[in-house]
């Protein structure tokens, strides 16, 4: 039996205060010091069990680690480091062993604030007959001069995305996967990236979001688009259409000019190919291209949540 | 049916980006302008179905206004006004009208948000098979030089609670409390408050983690804790049990010198009565001193959750 006291305490050690976090767990709310920075970006993200993951097959630490991949893929898609985690918990009363569970749920999310140089620096921990629900809240600063949003594609530049897509929740790729924080910091250091989202719900929808925000439309080739491995089908159209929809890749997308990108293209010192996937255009509307050069409008399949 | 998307639009409607909000709903993450203060403070709370509310009893706007309450009475508590609201909901998919549900949430939580001039500036909408889950995490900044913390009283300090407590579950006043946001700012903009926390699990655990953050004790007069006329106990030692346990008061606690506190209570403008409940000590432990100056250790009875 361990008391909120003694829960809190452990939590203390385990994530020690870390600037610019200069009061953390333990008073009514975290004390951020922002002297140093404009802006703070606030990202949040709840994570549940059946939706998101399956506590009866993922172990708690990989359920910890997404809990706050999911926000740092989104930070970085803002082009913002992260400051401090918030982390509000349901654990359900007939779970076995609390202790162990948040033992290692709170290892997945320590990888990361290691690595990123970030604390837990609050939180609200709760038991109740419901399943496991993980809420996690994260401030960042930005990378650059100021955040990235997904506003500013203009016609004529050109789309990137950092990686292949598809088939992540398939394959596992979703609870294991790696936030694009340096790839997001070296093209914000190195490039002016017009417009960035991170591709949670598909290619597809992630990509009509960008161009709603920004007034623009896009061709996409169709050719293009990059293929994870981890998506089995058989035929190229029935693995665009993974590749497109399917969400969970948690890679970036991008749009830069194209003097922007042609300079990236030759450059040696990048870290990883980019996939060019198409551009953007005046016309909003969003356009899938094929081999022969005929477009069909493109189906905002992705994971559009419906309230009913 | 509401997509997702219909969904945010409506959201942005309702709460328009205010100052010092500069990027709200819409992108992956929202933007809080900082250049006006240094220090940032971020309050989060969790509020569950059957916990902390039963949705079978209580209409969607009192769940929607206590998810906020709670986190405004955590600012005051640390002498900080709001500036952005982020707001996660996992939803019952059993649920019969999601819209007319959130509609209802959300007008809770723009009563506030009107009142002192913040926005919902992000958050998080799931549907699952569990029960309605919604957290709350809260940006705020100073309403002096810097916040309060809990950390601060000093022996000799003049314990003071901001109204009667007891009784606030039993009698539905937990849904429906004013945070003490204007008088927190009368306090600390006429006084050196030196420590302070909100009642929320009760007089008891409340003061016990004030006292253990500062190193320091207190003496409590048992008469002189003020008791709800929520609280039904026909004898005074049961009721003054209430007021020290039931939780869910939402008053404040404060710590400040007895020569503030001399000023205090001659103050002409001071906008209430304030309960002189004891003093603070070197000696580290709680004790409730009774009408013939007798001491007892005081039970840290509130509502310390379990774990397990």
């Amino acid at each position: 039996m361990t008391s909120e006291l003694q829960f809190i305490r452990g939590l203390k050690r385990r994530f020690p205060v870390r600037y610019p976090v200069q009061v953390g767990i333990g008073d009514d709310g975290a004390i951020v010091d922002c002297s140093q920075a404009d802006q703070q970006t606030v990202v949040i993200d709840m994570q549940l069990d059946g939706v998101h993951f399956d506590l009866c097959t993922t172990p708690p630490q990989l359920v910890g680690r997404k809990a706050v991949a999911v926000n740092l893929s989104d930070l970085a898609a803002m082009g913002c480091w992260p400051t401090a985690a918030f982390v509000s918990l349901a654990l359900p009363k007939s779970m076995k062993s609390p202790e162990a569970f948040l033992d290692r749920m709170y290892a997945g999310m320590e990888e990361f604030a290691t690595r990123w140089n970030f604390c837990v620096a609050g939180g609200d921990t709760n038991t109740w007959n419901g399943p496991l629900a993980i809420d996690v809240c994260l401030t960042g600063i930005p990378m650059g001069k100021h955040p990235v949003l997904r506003n500013g594609a203009q016609p004529e530049d050109v789309l990137l995305v950092t990686g292949p897509l598809g088939g992540s929740l398939l394959k596992g790729r979703h609870l294991n996967f790696t936030p694009r924080l340096e790839l997001a910091n070296w093209l914000i250091r190195n490039y002016d990236i017009h417009a960035m989202i991170d591709i949670s719900d598909g290619l597809a929808l992630d990509l009509h979001r960008m161009m709603e925000a920004s007034g623009t439309g896009a061709d996409v080739l169709a050719d293009a688009v990059p293929i994870h491995a981890d998506v089995r089908s058989e035929d190229r159209d029935s693995s665009l259409l993974h590749a497109l929809s399917d969400g969970e890749d948690f890679e970036l997308l991008l749009a830069l000019s194209h003097n922007d990108f042609d300079r990236l293209n030759s450059d040696e010192d990048r870290p990883q190919n980019f996939h060019q996937i198409g551009r953007v255009h005046q016309d909003r509307r969003c356009q899938l291209i094929d081999g022969n050069g005929n477009g069909t409008a493109m189906n905002v399949a992705g994971w559009q949540h419906e309230l009913s």
